[in-house]
């Protein structure tokens, strides 16, 4: 590995190879969201209760430098392009809107692309061009790709999962060197995938709100299952402040098994 | 021939012009398949079996540089491109996703390059000019091209073997330096084909499993009637281990002429 | 100030706006030095010291990417060039030999340039255009300039200290971000140069060896008169190891404001 | 290490981390060099004879592309720059002929340059600049750079020494990959370099021609010290070619350890 | 004229075609100078007090931006070269540090180069090329380029007239847009050379402190016979606060013509 990317790469999994990220680049796709209407208020919160990384727009990245310039701070990861569709059950149009070398001027530690997959053949395509030139790009400023094999339309069943596993070793064949993705649903499909692919795995949440507790589980079942962190956002500040940061600071304590999860949901404040 | 390409045609080939490439490259267009389970540890084993290459994507190659890192180990020749489709019967949209330069830095010896031609005349032409460009940039880093002219859509046919020596010969125009083709179903087209283009023909083994024995069998028609060598994958891998190491000693017996095909049948595990 | 040379100042300098910096890029211009027998491991300790920074060469700096592949971790100051003189009276021949790319893809937080004052006019010209040039492609990377504006024959003198002065000026008119210098003697000539030139200034150590308590009472002077900082090697690892490692500590203190210089020089190791 | 680099240090150095490469590269700042009147054939030769690897000027490596076009082979150093000098005393004007684009395009797995360091500042500076400069376009091919510190000026003595042994850690700071110099005289000497610049050192050979027993041991004492491997070559190939031949062998295998010195002396033919 | 040196020359210019430009670009060249202690303080009163220019180098420039950060507030002129000089009697050494780039990155609304004439002809050349480099490059920015045809040499007489005069037309055949350059000492040669080159000349004050009544009744003389302003520092700034922001009103009334030079005199304070 590379002198560049072993420094990146440490920034965001440490020395336990472990990263709990918070996701806040959701505005860069969704416009308006619940729970970012403040999101630079939100970036200090998160850095304050020691998540790992905040993925982020440009935009906002540029917004917060002040929160990221010390050391000690979390890692920042950048997210590269956007997916504008009609409706829900549009397959979208996927596009790249911010170069590599943007990422390396802000100091940020990795770059994260999306590859839709439940999607037309000319579409998987071009996420497939999209992801292969950021690779390409990627390597000369030694800054490590995430990837998030994706579908897009609800609900989740088994052919979900199992396209998402098949796109996810397509990105790994692609030079990506780090996973985003839903959990597969259960350990042993984790575990082998992980074998597979050889590469840090990061759980995303999803849209859909669960209580604290059943998500400080399933967090805890991916890390044992072998996953490397978690990019979990909604579920985490879509929450009233003080559950919120409870959560932050649960997750981040699991994440780094430093907290048995019953522990963990023990300290968590009880849901009104 | 420039001595960049005398070079990397000899490590493929070697001295008596020979080469049992296994290509190990599926997960960028496939995604999971059976038998690439473990690819690392795949490539590791035929690295030891003494096959004379590996074709591979990107992720794969980088992932694997240790075991190339010596001198006598397997030649490494990369995918650079890939192929969605809707489904079976759509032409799909072929993409370059790899560069020529990409190959140089990791010290590849080769790039490989579809050329789908029972499809459209617009798709057609997409692969021509991306064939035509991978050509004039990798006589820039004297990096020999692959091209592998191929139908998509089954049974295959009289007419199937027409278009893709038809395209096969194209392709030669084009000024590809290697062919990796389906066998063309008997010795006499192979070697009227193999005298019209002067260039080395690989023969792939494709999707349909045959025994061990037939594919050997096989193999050595193909030789004997003037192929370079073979570049077959799931007819070798998708085998319980100990018959994917002996089907892979002995090819790489057959193609080098170092043993008769029947004593290398011989030599293989009964198929419990 | 743009968001990446906010980043990279604020992990210099952090929220005190202090930092205390290691220097061991000697051996770029030196060769060996006393003290610098093994620098991979002096790194890793001044890492574990607590020290803010380290000043490197590309050399160097590859070769610890392990070090600093994570948070928390120093920041990384990048020597980019090199000065060689035929003797002590030779004005010698500055030369950069790291462009600020390389800074940027290793992720180094700073850029250092050397500017001797006491050369020929055809000397201080070339070291200017290098200077500028520097200061010029780090504004593309948003990644600061560090100006060391020095004397370079002994023995030091009013005169000494006012070149310096007056280079120092220069520097922050060609668009240095930090200026690195030697104390100047007085505490009024620091606080007015602190004023005049509206930039951070780091104080260097230089060849002459005091004794450990003499450095921290110096440290301490340079602090209350307005220094943002230290960069001082010689003066700190060319001691035995226990003495080395107190001496960091204490210099981490006093920098920061955090121990008064008589309880870090109480503090300190007899020398015996 | 990028997987360009573990590629092609893995070529030279194998896995015990060792390599006997000859030199054969003197024509291009020598002329006509007596042992060298055939150099195609003698490449041939070190190639048969199980030599590692090779160092060569562009002429000589495109015109043995042949020898190479396999695996197995032996891996090609490829030498960028020459020295030309009025006579024995002068500094000599130092200038890179060769770029690593080239390299990459032969397929070479190293490139080397001169670092004399007893010449003016005004040389030493512009030697710095050129290997500086392929220093920064070696990490884009990912191909390692050899950097040769020397002293020009006979006879040797304690401050030659000493003068190679400072230039190579200056060598070291530059980010080169592997250090070429002469054996520094005492196993301490040499396992405390080793120690100081954590890179690969390889002994050259200088013209001074000693009997094939005492080079034998020389080579032996220094792996011994901590020496990666040896780059000699009028040593080898000044002598009548069953003595070349026998000495290359019997080098391999000390270099290798695969033979105690004593025996590979024994094994040498008769100095007649 | 292009849209962009329409715009900008009326920014530098205004409606009556003239301006007072206050330069404080000397540390650049000089390091510290009297009255320049606090640079930055001192461009806001000089923004303050109505000046219609500022002339500053690349620091100063950066770290005034907030004092510019408004409609109505002076342009901004950008030094892009230096001259270092042994002594007094040296032709120096003439080298462009800033580009034209950085000046419109900036949003400077010209730059300014130095041509000294009273140097041997290889300086001369030098600085004709590097003048000529900064029109070329201007003209792709818009940007229009200020040129100061002077003599380095003391003390002033008809010759140092005569050899400015005559690089005045030379700076005009170069294709400067502005001449700077001193008061030639008459009227009639003042109106003469405005007549021939075309351009607007501004005057500038140099080092011979004068008595503000003196000052103010030579930039009145300069004007009535054709100056299209002034750009005159130390002759300001060097005198005491109050002093110096009475003159700088003073000229601002004088050079725009909307005060008799006698009143201007009367309302200037009296020098103690």
């Amino acid at each position: 590995m590379s002198a560049g990317l072993t420094y990146r790469m440490g920034r965001i999994f440490g020395r336990d190879g472990r990263a709990m990220v918070l996701p806040v680049d959701h505005g860069l796709m969704l416009g308006r969201v619940p729970g970012l209407e403040d999101p630079r208020a939100l970036v200090q919160i998160a850095a304050d209760a020691g998540c790992d990384g905040l993925l982020m727009s440009l935009g906002l990245a540029r917004a917060t430098a002040e929160t990221f310039a010390g050391r000690g701070t979390p890692a920042r990861l950048l997210t590269l392009d956007t997916l504008l569709r009609e409706d829900e059950q549009d397959a979208g149009t996927g596009s790249a809107v911010v170069s590599v070398r943007q990422a390396a001027v802000l100091g940020a530690d990795a770059v994260k692309l999306l590859m839709a997959w439940d999607v037309p053949a000319a579409e998987q395509a071009a996420a497939t061009r999209r992801i292969a030139a950021v690779v390409e790009e990627a390597a000369r400023w030694e800054i490590p790709v995430m990837v998030e094999p994706t579908t897009l339309r609800a609900p989740r069943n088994e052919q979900t999962v199992e396209l998402e596993v098949h796109a996810a070793r397509i990105a790994m064949e692609l030079g990506a060197d780090i996973i985003k993705m839903a959990y597969p649903g259960s350990a042993s499909i984790m575990a082998a995938l992980r074998a597979e692919l050889g590469l840090p795995i990061v759980i995303l949440g999803g849209p859909r709100l669960s209580t604290s507790a059943d998500l400080v589980r399933l967090v805890d079942e991916a890390m044992a299952a072998g996953a490397s962190g978690i990019v979990i956002g909604r579920q985490v500040w879509q929450r009233e402040p003080r559950e919120r940061l409870a959560v932050m600071k649960a997750l981040v304590e699991v994440v780094h098994g430093r907290l048995p999860a019953d522990d963990a949901i023990e300290g968590l404040l009880p849901v009104a």
